[in-house]
């Protein structure tokens, strides 16, 4: 396998220059120079067999030879639409998500998320997302790069989402669930998953007033960071979005 | 929810003593005495309402006092048979598989399985998976405690499951694989995933010898840690399996 990077500008002539950190983990990482055999993708859709063409002490532009195969993207675009979790766990859900498939991530801090908006903002975690979701796409073959969208606040965010195709994820305890088999199939689908201690009473009123679809999966209780994958897995198999 | 302990034996007066692990999160961990309120689950599927009768320097008593619900079983029993992985993120496989319902696990090494069985043996790595298991069900709240069987190699395993309804997970590289709606359902999956590096030529030709059913889900690489949880809730969601 040819090493990935992630080029979204190509010129007219089918040459481009890496940013700065792809430029480095050419350089720096894979160690590699001026005739170098590598792949780009643009983000968009677009994978393409290259050659390193010029190396300099922090610039590196690359010849696009043609356009070759990349990983099949889904059928059916999901966004997950994610309670931010702490630190790592968050990061894990990012890159996992996005070798999965998914197409947008949207970040939501709920009622008994662990971390604020300010904090997110202040930490600049979105950068970091978006770094690990370039990684991913390299790792994993896809040549669309998914959106990772700015962190939002779930009240908000449900207020612009009323009568979408939203999946909800949710905790079996209690009341009666469905299953995504009780669901008709949308085109599309926004799959909202929640904090580690749940989503609170007022949270899941309002996924009701606004038409959203509960499911629970099982009846077994999932840890935060692995819900998320085992419900884009399920909802790709349900309706061969795969 | 009350705190739930692994009490395999129940004697006639329905009394039972927490083994040494169990005992010491109970009093070390949780600081619960005579007189609280606990579940206790035997492993088998049963979940009791219980009181802590005794508590001594390292004995434990509990009284247990009538059947509860637990996490529902899933209607399809899967067996994961898996390559075992590098330290930690075998750990976590075992911890989410047992979370999402797997009913046995059956760690196996490959060719390009990272570690031998007799560094397994050595490391006594069987006993951790076993600790883990437990955990992971006092988690999720199951009352059936999955058997995390001995590390076998991957061609004795082969040779004893042929026919039988094996599901291999195999990257999509290359030659055309089916999905799972392209299978028969069975009563039992035994799912077979491999290591980092994947199976070697031998492996799948081994396994189409066998009868095994190979398959991939998306076309997209993912984590050998990832693979096993996504390919179990596909399962499920396929088959009405949860």
């Amino acid at each position: 396998m040819r090493p990935r990077f992630y080029l979204p500008t190509i010129d007219a002539s089918g040459r481009g220059e890496l940013d700065e950190d792809e430029a480095r983990h050419l350089t720096r990482v894979l160690r590699l120079g001026a005739g170098a055999d590598v792949d780009v993708f643009d983000g968009r859709g677009g994978m393409f067999r290259a050659r390193v063409a010029e190396v300099g002490r922090i610039r590196v532009v690359v010849q696009v030879l043609e356009p070759t195969a990349a990983a099949p993207e889904p059928a059916l675009p999901i966004t997950l639409v994610m309670s931010v979790l702490k630190g790592d766990k968050m990061d894990a859900v990012v890159r996992d998500a996005v070798m999965l498939g998914v197409t947008t991530i949207q970040p939501v801090v709920a009622s008994r998320t662990e971390v604020s908006l300010a904090a997110l903002r202040r930490a600049e975690r979105l950068a970091r997302w978006q770094r690990i979701a370039v990684a991913a796409v390299k790792q994993c073959g896809r040549a669309l790069l998914p959106a990772v969208r700015p962190p939002e606040g779930l009240d908000a965010w449900i207020d612009d989402h009323a009568d979408q195709p939203v999946v909800a994820l949710i905790e079996p305890s209690g009341g009666v669930v469905a299953g995504l088999r009780d669901l008709a199939p949308s085109a599309l689908v926004h799959l909202l998953v929640g904090p580690e201690g749940g989503w609170s009473r007022d949270e899941t009123a309002a996924f009701a007033r606004a038409g959203f679809r509960t499911v629970s999966l099982g009846g077994r209780t999932l840890r935060a960071d692995v819900a998320p994958l085992v419900a884009m897995a399920a909802i790709y198999e349900r309706w061969d979005g795969w």
